[in-house]
């Protein structure tokens, strides 16, 4: 059994522990799942094994992987998943221009899902979506949402640029709370961490500011996701 | 020249590098620099060590402190600085029962001063907000809050009782959206990481909810937080 370390050009990835993997089971192609020769049987536990036991998916019970992938002793279970390219849905996106963290990244898929954005644009370079920190973040969200990468933001308007795009930027005028939100469709588009968005955004989407007092540079990344979001979402909820 | 790790229950704490180090200048008790002895002399280190001669702070040049201290080879200046108790002004307050995580007391640290809340209350048992983890995710906003811990809400409430106080819970039936604003002062309440808030609060705070897809539990911490206080602070920002 050789078992390597995750990389991002890999061809697959692993999930730790059993809650992210039950929720990985009916969303991703699972490869293998290891077990601990010591663990205990708890529910999770045996709903993994009879899901592998239905779909003709091998266990493996070995120390081996979790003594490589993983320094939590109370990680029982690890499931080797396909990574699967899925492309993104003509809907309402979050789009996200150089993000470089992969607890970010996991955040900000758990909080779209949580305001009903299931498609995420991601435009390169940027942070891997199928690290394993990121679904970890992600708290099992990452399983429900399609992610697409794109190499620029042209590539990504070529495709879904027939919409109304707003752009969230720290020199912008327009406050958020007083923005029209369009009952068309949208994306959102956010900066990297640390430098945001380039000036270029100004001349294709509407600029948007989350007011915030002088005492702060900016919000962090996912925050300001979060509030655009509540924003832009509040009427789907009425 | 003895150095300790940091320790909750010491009476000082440490920030490490240059940047948050000039944010505890002129906001903090500092005992001592330590700076590395192969240091590179750039504006922000130029910046502390005036500050230091003014104020006849020693500075110790020694690499000790650092290995003690941090695995960060970028990591230049360590300020010792002296734990103060920094009670709060009877304004709006958020009140974090049982936080237990530093990055996300982090966090909302700088949300908060982003939204011109500069009073934090924190219920135990709750995570250290010195803690150098809190510092450094509050990226400097932790010099200029004034954080007050308390033994119970009970506490909090004889002291700062006589307010509106809003409870996040996710069975409530009032939404954040439609929610009148107080003009009054006001107090917004959130539960730990994971168990969120008893039901006790029910008894005496207005409970709200910020609406969320089935398909997530809830939403981090820090998340929760940012959107009410968006809500909440909108008017300050007109």
């Amino acid at each position: 059994m050789k078992i390597n370390k995750y990389k991002k050009n890999a061809d697959y990835s692993y999930i730790l522990g059993a809650s992210l993997v039950i929720d990985a089971l009916n969303n991703s192609i699972i490869e293998k799942i290891y077990i601990r020769p010591n663990l205990i049987e708890s529910d999770s536990i045996k709903k993994i094994i009879d899901y592998a036991g239905e779909k003709g998916i091998s266990i493996i019970k070995s120390e081996k992987p979790f003594n490589i992938l993983t320094n939590k002793q109370n990680c029982f279970v690890i499931a080797k998943i396909k990574k699967e390219k899925r492309s993104l849905e003509n809907k309402n996106h979050v789009v996200l221009v150089n993000p470089s963290d992969f607890g970010n990244l996991g955040t900000i898929i758990r909080t779209s899902l949580g305001f009903g954005i299931k498609n995420i644009a991601i435009i390169k370079d940027a942070v891997d979506a199928y690290d394993p920190k990121v679904i970890r973040a992600s708290m099992g969200a990452f399983f429900k949402v399609n992610i697409e990468y794109f190499d620029t933001i042209e590539d990504y308007l070529k495709k879904f640029g027939d919409r109304k795009l707003y752009s969230f930027m720290l020199d912008a005028n327009e406050k958020l709370q007083t923005a029209s939100i369009p009952t068309g469709k949208y994306s959102l588009i956010f900066g990297n961490e640390a430098h945001g968005l380039d000036d270029k955004y100004k001349d294709f989407t509407t600029l948007l500011l989350i007011p915030l007092t002088k005492e702060i540079d900016s919000f962090n990344l996912p925050i300001s996701v979060g509030i655009a979001l509540y924003e832009f979402t509040k009427k789907d909820f009425e």
